[in-house]
This record gives structure tokens, sequence and C-alpha cells, in this order.
């Protein structure tokens, strides 16, 4: 068989047009869905410089012909747009049920142009679609306007994805939010969807999407279960959560702490790490759609958390933890909860309060600009006042709503070395100094820093023997290293070569815990699942060019935008040694770092002036139509 | 399992010394085999500007680690050396029974060094290796030699790879002979062995290497055997031999008839196509160990032709016929047994007397020149008289034995224009002006003009459902083409993808007519292959980067030698349209190509100036250790 076609939705809200489309197999095999498919979309549809709040701004949903298959992982959705944030590409990814339910619709993308003149939402119940009226839906945080919206239809088997207050208030780092605690989390999303007045695109509970060889498929869904049964370290992972690795950062001295000037947190690891929270707030575990890991928090604090709002990832954990001084599991638990109910990406404002709290002890800010919160370091009841300020945009919350970056720009006073961010964005958790290959990635990923885009290095120290290695032997990635954290031109191959598998993994709307090279299925499974599922024959080369088809098509997006080498860098602080903990001493080498970018872009065949793709690579991509 | 060591003989005539070497598994998968094992080793054994025929010089025959397993295509031989006719990496294939047989002795690479001072051969059996006199063969034709040489071991179960007196006398395009009438052709590899006073290396008939999971493995053989049973086109194919589409390329106006002044061939073209010879001359057909297509000819003409010498392939009858403009099969049959017998590549044999014939017709060569031979286009008899001469250099036979593109230069009078050749080695019998992405790698490939090297731009015309074409969407071409004829992006894509992926074939010691994209086995085949074969999980992206490897190391060996973007160039007679046939007024388009040759060299990652591999192309390759 050919490969499927696309099914896309395209919403004008300008225009209040409702309008199908449908790409062609063949050209939708070169972008198969996620963020691949959502970057060809702008490409093709966007001029490039348009402000992110305009109504010229495009914001797209995709999910791939996978999506909604009944197996673990194959459920998760992707939002691009223009980053309000970063002004480049934005990419997110999320999971739960709303993306298999939304292909259950037959959709595998939503195209959401314009704005509409008064709040609305997206109602999809198959080929029918609707825009309706969301007036009463505004300013409601998330659990509360999906009660509203159900009412509104009057029907309960339905599922949205949706902004918060903090989206329709432009906060830079707004995200969109599913199941009131899944996120579309990264790159301010949110505001994007928020600048057009759109609350929600809500879905019938649509499910059934049968693979093309039911028998053999069944056999690869089957052995993935028994894969997971035997499996103590995923079994963990799922006991555990993504937090249950906390621990050993800290103990590793590479836990970022006090906006990121320590990698050691003794006065507060033991309490914010996944086993801690297993033991004492964790309510169930929750899943996605088809998936037995169930790596999903669900945490009850008697009258302060509410188990609707899900509960803190390892990111949120470091984020309103470590980042910020606190030691408390129940106020990381309770900022998490703001976060779902505002839309508010957990990573960028723990981030940015973190930065905030530097520039507060360092009197860059005072008492006067905080409304009288002593903002330092530790202090968790200044930590959630100000993430509901930062929703709002109230007060000193206007100024952190854009962000670490912006925000010391406007502060001035060297205020920018406290933030810690790539293309304005703020690190996730994973430190450079512990991970170079991944420092690498912060820099030159195309949506900014980012913990997704590639593996981490420490899987290099597996024994060659290990699944991890021999799936890493698939992408061309053979030697192992030992732990001395040096960026060598080994390192930087891993880099790349693990940043284009995931950036297929991506492409394809597959989720990294159960689809990797370290995860519940390896690559050749991922053939299997092609081949099974959707009767597409194809192999490791060519989703490996997938996923560099993408990056390269963000990178040419970028450069649309005027983003040059200079917006591929690292805060400073990397590169100073840590004074305390057992990484003292340790910090990124700038020189080999230097040479580190230099080979990637050689690698990537990007020019060595701007880190933009060649002539040449864009051609051997087939995007040779996106300069002709 | 990890990936096999390679058990490497080195033989050093010069201080008459044998050695074992063995090279580590994990290096090993790097250059697994074939042209990548003996590439690799000059690269680390031999320094550049050395002379082809002097002692400096070092031969190399190298298998894989599937030679000799039992299924068909996993048995062939490479020979590398520095070519005395192009003055780059020499790089040269056959089948046979050989490479079974030197495997299952237990070596995979033969390292010839230095140079003996009397005549001798190598006899290898298992770990017993010999240096034995030859002087009693030195002067012998390869039929004869090959009876001494059982004499002289008193032992009949033995195969020998051995040259003929053109290989004891230096011609530039000597080959080295087993069975009789299997070549390893091309770049003049037999000269090498001559200049060393190697006469053959000589292995005990052993075999039974055994795949690590037979039983899947003989499911994969099984699959084979019924794939060719059902395939009508590979029956056709082992019924008439390579020989079988000659007629087609007259048809279309694309055999090179008359040193490549004309593509069409109405006097010959019937006489000589594989059809005709099946019907006339064929005694039997040959095969390869392992191998059930049988495409090898055995022809037999009553004192004229002994069966000992097997039949010409495609490349001969063209060679001899059309390019000579003679019309009979007898003398093609003839022909092809006087290069079996003195080791003379067919091609360059063919193609030299083609332009002497030229330079004859035109007066650049008088009948002096020529000793009394009326040395025009259709003697035949002129013909066979020549060819020995060179292999003697006997008179004008030492001009010709040089290749047509020293002979111009020393003929002089503008005589260059009638060298058909790239890399100074006379071009193979398929028409880049019906062609054009073979036309490429004509240009490109390190080791001269070859028509093994990529696949071939027909292939492009068949239906997306066609195997081919469904192997060929693995490697990342999806895109078919119409019958144009041009030289599109699309086809330079189509041209290095299909270029990395056949010299991975090649680095595997596989036959291209049973593994391949339009071949018994696919890609998705050879992942299986290694996987049971070896117990070596792979995957197409790694097999391709073997394969990108292996051409950037024979690219950076030419850089050594000073080969620059100046040696990529093709006959201007390519780029002047035909006169007649039904390709009448075709040419190649100049513009078009040189676009081409940019952005293959962009795609390739090679310099703008110089066509070499950068920096980065080689550390992403693993190949940094050439250069730090």
């Amino acid at each position: 068989m050919s490969f499927p076609e696309a099914n896309i939705l395209e919403v004008d809200l300008s225009q209040k047009a409702i309008r199908k489309k449908v790409l062609d197999g063949d050209t939708h095999r070169l972008y198969p869905g996620g963020s691949s498919l959502g970057t060809y979309i702008l490409l093709k549809e966007m001029d490039p410089n348009v402000d992110p709040f305009s109504q010229e701004n495009i914001l797209v949903f995709s999910v791939s012909p996978f999506t909604g298959l009944p197996i673990a992982g194959a459920n998760r959705i992707t939002v691009n747009t223009k980053s309000p944030l970063t002004g480049g590409i934005a990419d997110s990814q999320a999971g739960g049920f709303f993306p298999a339910y939304l292909k259950g619709n037959g959709w595998n993308s939503i195209v959401i142009k314009g704005k509409s003149d008064h709040p609305v939402y997206i109602y999809i119940d198959g080929d029918k679609v609707e825009l309706r009226d969301a007036t009463n839906m505004w300013g409601k945080v998330t659990g509360e306007s999906e009660r509203l919206i159900k009412d509104d239809l009057n029907e309960d088997s339905i599922d949205m994805a949706q902004i918060g207050p903090a989206g329709e208030n432009l906060v830079r780092f707004a995200n969109i939010i599913n199941m009131n605690n899944r996120a579309n989390g990264r790159n301010g999303t949110g505001a994007v969807m928020g600048s057009k007045n759109l609350k929600a695109i809500v879905v019938k509970k649509r499910l059934g999407l049968e693979p093309v060889d039911r028998h053999n498929f069944m056999v690869l869904a089957r052995e993935g279960l028994e894969k997971f049964k035997n499996s103590r370290g995923l079994q963990l992972f799922g006991e555990h959560g993504t937090d249950r690795g906390l621990i050993n950062h800290h103990k590793n001295g590479f836990l970022a702490t006090r906006n990121w000037k320590s990698g050691y947190f003794p006065e507060g690891a033991e309490n914010i790490t996944g086993t801690t929270m297993t033991r004492t707030i964790l309510k169930k575990r929750d899943t996605c759609y088809g998936c037995p890991i169930r790596c999903k928090r669900v945490v009850e604090i008697e009258g302060k958390v509410d188990p609707l709002y899900g509960g803190p990832e390892y990111e949120t954990c470091a984020a309103f933890g470590s980042y910020c001084g606190v030691t408390s599991l129940e106020t990381v638990a309770m900022a998490n909860q703001l976060c779902n109910m505002y839309g508010l990406d957990t990573i960028s404002c723990g981030g940015t309060i973190a930065f905030a709290m530097e520039c507060y002890e360092n009197g860059l800010l005072t008492k006067e600009d905080t409304h009288g919160i002593e903002l330092k370091f530790g202090n968790g009841e200044g930590l959630l006042a100000i993430i509901e300020k930062i929703a709002k945009r109230e007060g000193i919350g206007g100024l952190l709503a854009e962000g670490s970056y912006r925000a010391a720009m406007k502060i001035g006073k060297g205020a920018e070395k406290y933030s810690i961010t790539a293309k304005k964005q703020e690190l996730p958790a994973h430190m450079p100094q512990y991970k170079p290959s991944l420092g690498l990635i912060y820099a030159v990923n195309p949506f900014g820093a980012d913990h997704m885009s590639s593996d981490h290095d420490t899987v290099l120290t597996l024994p060659p023997e290990s699944d991890a290695r021999k799936n890493l032997a698939l992408l061309g990635i053979r030697k192992g290293y030992d732990d001395s954290f040096e960026l060598d031109d080994e390192k930087v191959r891993f880099a790349f070569n693990t940043q284009c598998f995931e950036s297929a993994i991506d492409s394809l709307s597959l989720c990294q815990f159960v689809w990797g090279t370290s995860a519940l299925y390896g690559p050749n499974d991922l053939v299997l699942l092609a081949r099974y599922g959707i009767g597409w024959e194809t192999s490791i080369y060519e989703l490996m060019e997938i996923g560099e088809r993408k990056i390269n098509m963000m990178r040419y997006f970028n450069a649309r935008e005027g983003f040059t080498k200079e917006d591929d860098v690292l805060p400073e602080r990397l590169f100073e040694p840590f004074k305390d903990g057992p990484s003292k001493g340790r910090a990124l080498d700038r020189e080999k770092y230097e040479n580190a970018k230099k080979l990637y872009y050689e690698i990537a065949g990007w020019d060595e002036k701007n880190g933009n793709p060649t002539f040449g690579t864009l051609k051997k991509l087939s995007l040779g139509w996106l300069i002709s």
C-alpha cells in the first residue's frame, strides 16, 4: 500500500471558516506527523517575521498515522507555531488520550489561523466541526473551564486541549493543557492560542484505529507487555515516575540548584525525589492511551492539592525545588497544580522565578518590586505567590511573565548573567556539565534548550551488550565512553545521530519513553510498527532522514527569522566551575564546546558562518522546494 | 555477540615473511570486508605517492564475514591497491569459488607487500602458508599455469587467483583471474601483482562457514530460491546472462559503438546480444558458490574457443563488439578467451583498441605503426592480433598496454579526444547520455568510471509498487522519473544514495546481482543475513554509513595522491550530440552536469574546490583518525 494521506482541518478564526484539506501520501511520507508535519505546514503557509501574537501567526496541532493504534506510546500530539518566547519555531509535545481521540475523529492536523473577535472554542465531532462561544470560560482555570465546556455541550464523552488564564494573558511561557494535567509545555504555545482568543479544542471521544496486519501487530504489542513485565528498570520508572532519578543527579553533583549556581542540593534532594513522592503524597499512577508503564503521577494533599491536576514530573520538582532552593515536596506539588490550573510551563516558570530570586538576593530586585515578598532562595510561599502573579500578570508578575531573558533586559544592571536560558528559554534540569553532548544540543536545537531532542550521554557508559548500546549501534553509534564528561568528536556524532533519531520519534508522534534506544521498543521495532500498524515498509535509514529533515526545516524556519550562530549559545554560568558538592571544580570547557559546535555544524551540513542548512543539505533532504 | 574479528594474512615478498594479524571486531565492524577492509589496510599501511609498480605498493585481497555462507551471492573478493592505470585507489571485484575457499581457510584479507626477487606463488592451506617458486609458470597463460601449479603441489583440490603474461608484462589494465574465467578486472591490479613477481595465490578447497542461526538462515536461503523460481526477470537473466540487455541498448540508441561515436549498431547488435549467444555458441551455464542464478557463460567454438575460459559478459561483447564495430560473436568470444588467458581487462582492452581504431581511421596511427594491420573499425582479425601484442607488449602493443589515455598523450596530434576515459580508465558500456546519474558517478567515482558503483537511473521508470522502487524507498529514494534523461536534483540524490548502498554491498563482499535494490534479495534481507548469518544486529542506516565511509576513504586516498576536481571529468564526446540512430541529437547537457556535480559534492560533504572530504565529513564517518 502507499503511505496514508493526512487529513488537515484548517480553522480560520478571523473568517470563521472551517476547511478540510488533504495532503497526499507521497508528500506526507516526507513529513509523517507531529513536529515534521507541523513545521511543514508552517513553512508552506506562513510568512516570516510575523509577530507571534498577531493573527498572521499560525498554530498547528499534529499527530501521525500511528496515533491511536492500540499499542503503548503511539499517542502524542505536537504543537508548532512561531514562539513568543524564542522568536523561532515552537515545538512542544504532550500525551494523554486527546491525541488518540483527535485521530479517532479522522484528523492528522488542526491548523489554526487568524484571530477570533471573541473567546471561542472548537468542537470536533468527526467531520462535524463547530466554533462555539467561550466567553463563559474565559478567565477560568483549566478544571473549571473543562466543566463549563462539558455543560455547554451537554456531553461528558469529550476531551480537550485548552489554555488557562496564563495563555489568555499572553504569558510568554504559557502552555496548552489536556486532562488538566498533560501539557504541551514549552515555547509558549498557549500564549499564541490565547492571542487568537481560542480557549480550547474539544474532541468527541472516539477510538478504534485498526492495524493493517492485526495478528503481527498484536504480537508486537504483547512482546512489549512481556518486556515491560520483565524489565526492572521500566517497572521502577513506572513505579516512581520521571522524578525517580532526581536523587542521583544530586548525588553526582549535577542537580541544578539555586538558579544553577550549584549542582548539589543536600538540604532538599531527598525530600523532592520520586521515591519520596511515592511514599508520601502519591495517590495513584496514571497512564496515556494504551500504555502499561503508567509513569504519570497523581498526588493529593488534603485541602491543598487536588488529584484532578495530576502530579509533578522530574523537571517540575527540579524547577520549583532545587532551582529555587525549595525543600518542600508539598510546595512543589502546589506549584505544579497552579501551573496546570493557569496553564504555565513549569520549567520556564521555575527557571524564571529562580532567576528572580538570584536578582533579589543580589539587590537587583527589591522588596518594593516584589510587593513585600522576601523572594529569597528557599521561600516556598513566595514562590507560590509569584506563580499566581505571573499567570495574572500582576505587578512583578508582568515582568516575569516575559521570561527571565526579557526580564533581565528590562532590569539591566547585569541581570542577564542570571538568566539561564538558550534562545531565551529556560534550561531544563539536565546539566551540560554532566551531559556535555546534551549541552551542545541545548545550544543548537532550533526550539531552544530541550532535554528530549537527543539521547543523553550517560547512556554511553552502559556496557556494549546492553539493549541501549545495541540500539545505538543501529544508528551508527558504536563507541562507548568513560565517565570523563569530555565533549569529544564521537560525542558530537552521538549528539547529532540521536538528535535525528529522536526527531524522527517526535515526527511520528511517539513517546520517547516507549519508543527509542533506551525504551520499551527499539529502532527495529519501529520498523515493525510501521509495517504491521499502517503497512508502511520503511527502514531506520528513512526514519533517520525524516528526523534530520525536520531539524533542517526548523533551522530554515529560524534562519528566515534572522537567527544566526549567535543564537546557538549557552549561559556563561555553565563555564564557571562549581564551588561545592561532588562536582566541585567541574565546568564546561569553552574550547572543547566551541570546537564541538563547529564540528556539529559540519556534520549537520550547516554553514560555518550562520549555522544554517546549506543549499546541498536542503537538496539532500528533499527540501529543495524551500529555496527554489 | 560482538562483530567477528578479521584474520589478516600479511606476506612480505621482499622479506619472505609471513605474518598473521588480527583486526578486532569493533574496528572490523567499521570496515567489514571487501573494498572497505582493503582500503582501510592501504590507508593504514601505505605511504602516499609511491610508484604503483614499486615494492612500496601494497596489494590487498579481501572478503567479508559473510563470505562462504551457504547462500547465493555471498561470495565475492575485492582487490585494492594503488592503480597503475588511474594513479589512485584501485578496486576490483570477482566471484567464483575462490573467495569462499579463501575464507574456508580462515582468512579475511591477504596483504601483499614488497617484491620477490624471483617469480613465486603463495599456497594457503589453513594456517599453513608457503611461498613457492613460480619460475616454471612465469610466462604461461592462465590455463597452463593452473595445471603446472596443480602438478607442483601434487594436489587437485585447490583454487587460485593468478595473473597471466599481461600482468607479468605490467600492462596497465592487466587483471587477476580465478577459475580461468572470473576476473578482478579493472584498474590494472594484475600488473601490480606482476610487478611483485607474484604469479598466483593458491588456496586449498575448504568450505563450511556455519550460520549462527541455522534455522532462520535456511529460511532466508529457501525464500531466495523460491523468489528466483517465481521471477521471470531473474530467470531470463540466468538464462541469457548479463549480455541479455545488449540489444535493448542498441534499440534505444545507447549501445556505445565505434569508440562511442554512436549509440546505434544496426549491423552487429543482433549478432552479439545474449539471446544469440544462448542460441549459438553457449555450451553451458556456470555459477559462483551457492548461487542458483547461473549467469556465467561458458561457450565453445570447435578449435577456436575452449570452454575452460568461460564466455563473454555484456561488457565484453560491447567492448570488443560495438566499441570496435566488430559484428562477429565468434570474434568477440575469441577476444574474451585471449583476455582470460593473458589476464587482461576486457573493457579497457576493447576501449583502448577502439581508440586505436579511431586514431587509425583519422591517420594518427598508420599501417607502419600497426605492423601492417588495417586497424579499422570492424576488423576482427586485427582486433585479435592487437590483443596478443598488448599482452606481450610487442610493437604497438607496448603503446596500447599503457591504456588509451597514456597512448593518446604519446601519440599527440589531438589523439586525447579519442580516449574515452575517466580518471584515465576506459568507460564501461552504459552511456551517460541514457543514464545521466550514472554518468555523474563515472566522473566522481574514486576508482574511475564504473557501472557497478551505483544503481542505474533506468530503475526509476519502474512503477512505485515494484520491488525495486520499494527497496529504493528504504534508501530514501521515493521519487520516480519519466524517460526524459534529465540530470535533476533528485537524480543526484539517487546517484549518491545508491552509490553508498552499492558501496556497502561491495564492502560486504556480496554480489550486486543477488543483493541489491533490483536483485534477488533486498536491503531488508541484508539485515536478516547479518542477523542469522553472523549474529550481527545491523540496520540499513549502519550499512549506508559503511558504504559512505568507504567512498570517503577512497576519496581521501586519492586526495593524498594529488587528485582534485579536475580528475572528476567525463570525455568531451559525451557532450556532443549523436549523429544517427534513435538517439540522434541526444547529448549530456554541460550545464546540468556541472550543476549536478556541484550538488553531488555538497551532498557528499566534499569541498567545492577539490571535491575532497571535509574535516566534518571524515569525523562524521568515524574517519577522524585519518587527519589527526
